[in-house]
C-alpha cells in the first residue's frame, strides 16, 4: 500500500495506472462499516483508494471536530490488510485555501432532518466530496446508507454537475446486539452504549409493524417513540428516496430514519423498506 | 460536424473518441471574438467541441435573457466552416432540474466590480460551466480575456475543485475601430456606436500614459475619466491578476477595466497590462 498525502503527487499515481478504481472516501477511525465498504471496493475495482480526511467544513460550530476519534496507525493497518492501493491523506493546507469556490447543497433537501439541526452541514460535505471525486476521478464511488440522506445528496450531486462516477450504495454493518457502527460509538459510556440498543430496536419494531400490515407512517412513528423511551429524540422520519416526508408505508420506496441524543453524543440510524 | 442536444448523446460520442478535446463554450450569437476561440482550439487540439446554451442562471431579473441575441442558423454554419466536430446545443430542461447542488463563487473575489452589479451573476456562470466542463470532459477549455472577471474565477474553481482541464486565455478581438467584439454590440444604435468607441480609447489613452511612466492608479483613472466624459460609466478599476485593486502599476500583473453602459447597453472592456 502506498499512502500519499500529496494531492498531485495521488494524481499522477492514478494517471500512471490503467483499469477502473474504487474509492471510499473516510474520515479515519475506521470501524468494520468502513472494513465492509473496502473489502466490496476491493472485489469490484481493479485499483482501491481510500481516503482519510476529517474535513472541518462539514462540522458546525460547537460539533465535535477537536474531539473526533483519530487512529492513523490502526486505520492505515487495516487498509493495508485490506488490499488498498492507495491511502489518501491530505492535510487540511493543502485541501483548502482562502475565499474558495464552494459547493451549495440543494436548498428543500437539504435543510430537512440532518440538514435541519445541522444547517450548513450538507455544504461541507458536498465541498469535499467533489473535491475528493476530482482528485481520485475514481470509477465507483463506496458510501454506506447508515449516512442516508448524505447519500442521497451525494448521488444527486453526480447527477446534477454529471459527473462520471458511479455512487454505490453499501448496506448498514452493525454490531452483533444491533447497534450501528460509528465512528462516534466510543464517546458512550457502559450505560449510554445499553441505552443505545433502543434505536436499533425502535426501528426493528417498525419493520415488524410494517410486516403485519400497519402502513400508516404515524402509527409507525408512534411504536417507535415508545420503543425510544427516555432517551432524547431529535427526529423520527418517514420518507422517501428523495427524502420527501410520506403518510402511508410504500413497500418498494420508502426509508426510515431516526437520530437521537444520548448524553453528549449524537447517533443516527435508519431502515431501507 | 455533428450537432447534438443530448447530454448523454455527447458523452457517448466524446467517449468513443480518443485525443485530446478543445472546447469553446458560447452563448451563441458568435462574432470574430468566439471564431478565434474555436480557431485556437482546432489548431491544438484532436477533437473540438463548441456549446451553444444561454444560460438563464447568470442573469440576473430585468436583464437581457429574453432578448439575449440568437442566430442559431448562422451559429452553426460559422462552427461547420470553422471545422468544429461537435456543437452541443443543450435545451434548459436537460440542463437543470429542481432544487439542484450549486456552485457559489468565491464571496470576497465575485461581490466586486461585474459581481457587485450583477450579485449572482457568478453563481450562475460556475454552475454551468462545472455542468458543461464535467460533459465535455475537455483538455483545453478556451475562454477571452474580455469577461476577465470571469476567467478568473473559471481559473479558480478549476483549482478549488482540482478540476483536470487547462483554462486557455485568449486575447480580445477588437472591430477595426477598436471596439471589443460583443454579441451585445448589436443592441446599439448608430449614435451609440460612434459613442463606444470611447471606452477601447480610455483604455488606449491608459496604456500610453503607462509608457510614459505614469503609474498612479489614481492619475490613469482620472485620465480615462476624462477620455469617457458624457458616457455613464459603471466603474474603472485597476486591479491585479487575482482582482485586487492595486494603488500603483505593476508592469507584469495589472489589469485594468472599464464597464459603462450606453443607452440600455451594459458594455465591458480591459486591458492586461
Amino acid at each position: 500500500m502506498n499512502t500519499i498525502s500529496n494531492i498531485h503527487t495521488l494524481k499522477q499515481e492514478l494517471k500512471s495506472k490503467s483499469g477502473s478504481i474504487g474509492f471510499v472516501p473516510t474520515m479515519g477511525a475506521l470501524h468494520e462499516g468502513h472494513i465492509s465498504l473496502i473489502k466490496q471496493a476491493r472485489e469490484e475495482n481493479d485499483i482501491v483508494v481510500v481516503s482519510i480526511f476529517v474535513n472541518p467544513t462539514q462540522f458546525l460550530a460547537g460539533e465535535d471536530l477537536d474531539k473526533y476519534p483519530s487512529k492513523m496507525l490502526a486505520d492505515e493497518k487495516i487498509c493495508d490488510l485490506a488490499g488498498v492501493d492507495f491511502l489518501f491523506t491530505p492535510d487540511i493546507n493543502t485541501m483548502y485555501t482562502q475565499d474558495e469556490v464552494l459547493i451549495k447543497a440543494p436548498i428543500l433537501r437539504s435543510y430537512t432532518l440532518e440538514g435541519e439541526r445541522r444547517p450548513g452541514h450538507f455544504d461541507g460535505v458536498l465541498q469535499v466530496v467533489c473535491k475528493l471525486f476530482n482528485i481520485v476521478n475514481p470509477t465507483n464511488a463506496y458510501f454506506g446508507k447508515k449516512d442516508a440522506q448524505q447519500l442521497s445528496l451525494i448521488k444527486q450531486m453526480v447527477e446534477n454537475l454529471y459527473m462520471d462516477i458511479n455512487i454505490i450504495e453499501c448496506e448498514i454493518i452493525r454490531e452483533v446486539d444491533g447497534l450501528a457502527m460509528s465512528s462516534r460509538n466510543v464517546y458512550l459510556s457502559q450505560d449510554e452504549r445499553l441505552q443505545s440498543l433502543q434505536i436499533s430496536k425502535s426501528l426493528k419494531i417498525a419493520t415488524k409493524k410494517i410486516m403485519s400490515g400497519i402502513n400508516s407512517c404515524d402509527e409507525i412513528i408512534g411504536y417507535m417513540e415508545n420503543t425510544l423511551e427516555g432517551i432524547e429524540i431529535e427526529y423520527i422520519a418517514i420518507v422517501n428516496r428523495q427524502f420527501e416526508k410520506i403518510e402511508s408505508i410504500d413497500l418498494k420506496n420508502t426509508i426510515i430514519l431516526v437520530a437521537v441524543r444520548i448524553g453528549n453524543t449524537r447517533l443516527i440510524d435508519n431502515i431501507w423498506v
